[in-house]
This record gives C-alpha cells, structure tokens and sequence, in this order.
C-alpha cells in the first residue's frame, strides 16, 4: 500500500464503535484518534498507536488526520458538528433526516466551501446506497415506479430520536415492511402505496422513574418528520427486558422499482441489504467513502459531496486496472 | 429542457431497436439517425425525422450527432467499430467479452484520446450494474465473497456468438442458475463454487440444411470464454419452433455479497434484475450513460471509461437539487 489514510472519530457510540472495527479491516487506512465529548479517560481503546481525546482538542490534529468520520447522531449532534469540523477537515457523515437534507446540504457546503475541504454528507445505506439505486433504477427505467422498504430492522436514527425525548432513560424502534405490499410491487403492477400501508414502526421504550408516560407516548407518536406519518406502537419495558431482549441491531430493507419498455415489458430492478449489524454495515459504508473524500481532496475538490457526486472507483481501494479486469 | 442530446443509433439489430424505445421514454433526448450496414431502403423506422442511412456515411453526421450508441455484438462487430468510431464521436457501447475487456480498453481508449472524444465501454447490466454492485460490495464489505449468478435468461452475446459458428442458421442460449447455490451464498456461508455448479448453459440452434451437426456442437462446447468452461447443452431444433418458443428474451440475475464485520456478523448485499426483455433493458442503460458520455465530454474530459469513472448523476436527467431532496 502506497500511503495510508489517516482518519479519525467523532462520537465513540454504536456507529462510532462500528467504524473503528471498519478501519481494522482496511488496509489502506489507519486510525489516528476518537474523540469524545464525555471523559476521555473513561474509555479504553485497546488498540496500539489510537489515542482518545477530548472533543476539544480535534483542532490539534488538523495535520495527523485525512478525513474525520463523524459518526454523532442526526437529531443534534450532526447539525452542530458537520459544519464545524467541515471547516477544518475532510469530513464523512451518516445524516439521515431526509426532510431536513437540503438545508443541511447549504450549510454544510458552505462550511468546507470555506475550508476547503471535502464534506461526504449522509453517508450509509439509508440515505445511501438505497439512494443510489433509486437514482439508478430511476434514471434507467423512467417509466416505472420506485418503492423502499425497511426492516424488519432497528433504525439507529429512530432509536435515537426516542431516546432524546424528554423523561425516556432507553429505547429502541423496530421498522417492519409489510409482505403484501412487498409481493405487489415485485409483480410490476406499481400499486400506490401510503408510507403506512407499506411500514409500521414498534418503540420499546424504558422510562426514568416517575416520568409521564402518556406524554412520552404523544411526544414520540407525534414527533415530525419520524414518527407523525406512521402507524407508531409504543411499549414500556424495564432497562433489563431491553438488554436483555433487544440488545442486537439488526436491519435492511429493499428498493425495487418496477418499470416498463418497449410494448409492456415488466423490467424489475431490486436491491436489498440483510444486516446482522446495522451500525457496523452504516460504518463499513462510511469508511468507504473517506476513501473517496480523501481522492476527491487531493484532486484540489472542495464543498459538500453526496454519493451521487462520487465515481465509484473512488471508495474502492484497488486499481482502476484491478477493476476492469476483475469486476467489470 | 434546455436542450435536447442528440443521438446516432450503430446497428438495428435486438439491441438496436430496444435502444429506439428506451430513446422515446427519454424527454433529454432526440434520435439523429440510424445507421446500417445492410441496405437503408430495406428499413421502414415510422418515427418522424428520424432517417436510415449506410455505415458508410456516418461520418457526414459528426455536427448532428452528440452520442452514438454502438448497438453490434460483442464477438466481432464492437472490436472494429468502436474504435473506429470513437475517434469522430463520443461513443457508448455494451462490449461483453469480460476476459477481452482490458485489451479492448486500451484501444478504445487510445481512439477516443487521439478524437478528444468521451468512450463509455461496457455498459449494461453485466458488464453494467452488475459490475458496480459488485465494487460497490467489495469496497465496503472487504471481509467477504461476491458471488453472480445469471438467468434464467436468454443471453444475447452467447446467442450471438452461436449464430456465427459455421454452419449454425440461427440460435439462442438459456443462461440457468442453480436455486442451491444461491441459497447457499444468501446464508452467508460464503461456499466455494465453480463457475459450473453455479450454473449451467443450455442452446437451441438451428443448423443449415446440410450442415456437420456434430461439428457444430463440438464448436459452440469449445468455445473460449464462451462455453468451454461451462456445463453446456446443445438442441437442434427447426426453425420454426425457434421462432414459436424462442422469440423472446427474457433474463436477468443476482449479484449477492456475503460479508462479515465486527464480531463475526453476516452482513448480506444483494441486487438482482427480473426482465421481461434483455435487450430493451440493456438499451435503457446505454441511453442512460449516453447522458454521462454528453456530459463528460462537455467537461472536456476525453478517453474510454467504464461504469466506475461517472458519477451516478451524470445518468440521470434531474438536477443535483432534485436528486437531493427526492433521491437522498
């Protein structure tokens, strides 16, 4: 390998956790540091040479670090965080607010436009490469329909969101597609389809002692953007029923786009992800593309890149003639 | 829209007139010209302005033409014509002879160099998205194995390439998968398949009236890169029960990934196609990347380049905007 990339982490959670075993089975990368907004000191990192910083130190390190994975949530911490660090590093992201993506997209563009840098937002496999395929799907059979299902899955982002709310301790969310609907659209028919015909969405939820569980229960079934369009259950569980029995992050999902050519040709087109690991598999993606993050800044590139904006090569770390001959 | 890419159609074969349809659900785009080498009055195209002329005089079209789609086979006709062309006109073919690949980059690449032309080169579904699933796969799952499985379908290049061996009339190849072997790939026990347990390749050929049957079957058997590796099977059928139950040309297949990350997870990718017609699928991917070709070659970049060097929205006729905020 020619020169390693150097890379750091910002937030040291289940995605961050994922992302350091990502690095580890890249040879073409190396990691510098994690840094934390709790106490450093708290954590144990056994791996040789990977130090644990405060977050307020990451500006030191501006010459040690290629590219920053910021691996914080959507809900707070990647609002803050991604125009900050854009500023001074090459940066890749997982945001996965869909709604609220344009305007983070200005921001974000505007920070590394200024610093130069290259900033990879919403980074994963939702938004991600499920993106990508409907690019694809539609951009190849415009006469036809795209439809994504998730699940039956535990969303990292819905999760999150429940346990920001106000009197929740913990709390996980599971999304499940519906087979009926799943069956309709794989026979080319494009049914039309409301999000909460194709999904609903189950929260297991512990909460602090003494707090309002009727009000937790309207505060999630209403929150915009998650939860306000479905058909939401909310069950409350102890802390240990939550270890205990969904301890593990388990997703996918399907895009699948039917479209017709010519006189009536069904042609269906499906992609499809069956994670054991979400976290893992959303920083496998991740680290990916801090490999394109890094060639696009070395071209002299700058601003905030989505994974429509990358040339596939570029999050692969073999040749170009490796590619032609064995892949293509 | 702004202004419409202007189109040249190499050969009016399946593919030829699978590429006239995708064209007409494409709002970006106009057909030009087609051009032949058989005779030009033999063909009656009912679509307005559009005109059928000789091979020979495509070179009068350079001004008139943006993109031309190389619609011959793979075995003998894209070897010659594409570089040929690729010097007067940014080109996109769907050359399929996986082992050629290279040697066919090279030239094409040194053509379209000399031209300051763009020649996008093995475009399709395979080689095509089943190329970038595949480096998309091992790019973010290194820990893993991919796996592709054809079919059932009928191939057009295998078909192709019967119906030049001596003595064959017409023919057509059913690519057949094995159900075992993919359920074995999509538990994520990543086996170790050959090329022939995988699948298993079956040809219904017609020969001509006096023909050496056997030598025929000892041809196609043999074939390199074709057939010789495969567990092939050979039928001599007549004409007219080709034209009964042969005629149309579905296909498609799976390109799956069985990865693990982190402490032993299975994380499993999988895309897949399911087409009614092979070659009106295939000609919705060229006129796609007919779109990538225009508009790399306004960026004044020049050379051959495959699937792996565009950037996913240079297919799609929408904006970075649109893809943004409805695609992300």
């Amino acid at each position: 390998m020619s020169e390693r990339i150097r890379l750091g982490i910002v937030g040291y959670g289940n995605l961050g956790k994922g992302t350091v075993k990502a690095i580890q089975q890249s040879q073409d990368m190396e990691l510098v540091a994690i840094f934390t907004r709790r106490n450093p000191q708290d954590f144990h990192i056994d791996i040789p040479h990977v130090k644990v910083e405060h977050i307020s130190t990451a500006l030191d390190y501006q010459d040690e670090i290629d590219v920053m994975l910021l691996c914080g949530g959507s809900a707070t911490d990647l609002p803050e965080q991604t125009p900050q660090f854009a500023k001074h590093f090459n940066t890749v992201d997982s945001f996965d607010t869909h709604a609220k993506i344009p305007e983070f997209y200005e921001k974000v563009n505007k920070a590394a436009t200024e610093g130069k840098k290259i900033a990879m937002i919403s980074v994963g496999w939702d938004p991600g490469l499920f993106s990508i395929n409907r690019v694809m799907a539609d951009a190849i059979l415009p006469n036809g329909e795209n439809y994504t299902f998730w699940g039956k899955g535990l969303s990292q982002g819905h999760s999150d969101a429940i346990r920001r709310v106000e009197g929740v301790k913990n709390g996980v969310q599971y999304t499940i597609p519906s087979d009926e609907a799943i069956d309709k659209v794989r026979s080319g028919a494009n049914p039309t389809l409301t999000t909460a015909e194709k999904h609903r969405r189950v929260c297991y939820v512990v909460a602090e002692e003494g707090a309002d569980k009727a009000k937790i229960e309207e505060t999630i079934k209403t929150m915009p953007n998650y939860f306000a369009d479905y058909d939401t259950e909310v069950h409350f569980i102890t802390e240990e029923e939550l270890q205990r029995d969904h301890s593990k992050a388990p997703h996918g999902g399907f895009v699948i786009r039917g479209g017709k050519t010519g006189d009536n040709n069904n042609q269906i087109y499906e992609f499809s992800l069956k994670l054991d690991s979400n976290p893992e598999f959303t920083a496998s993606v991740l680290v990916a593309y801090a490999r394109a993050a890094y060639r696009l800044y070395k071209e002299n590139q700058y601003g905030a890149k989505t994974v429509f904006d990358v040339p596939l090569s570029y999050i692969s770390p073999r040749s170009n003639e490796e590619l032609r001959r064995d892949f293509l």
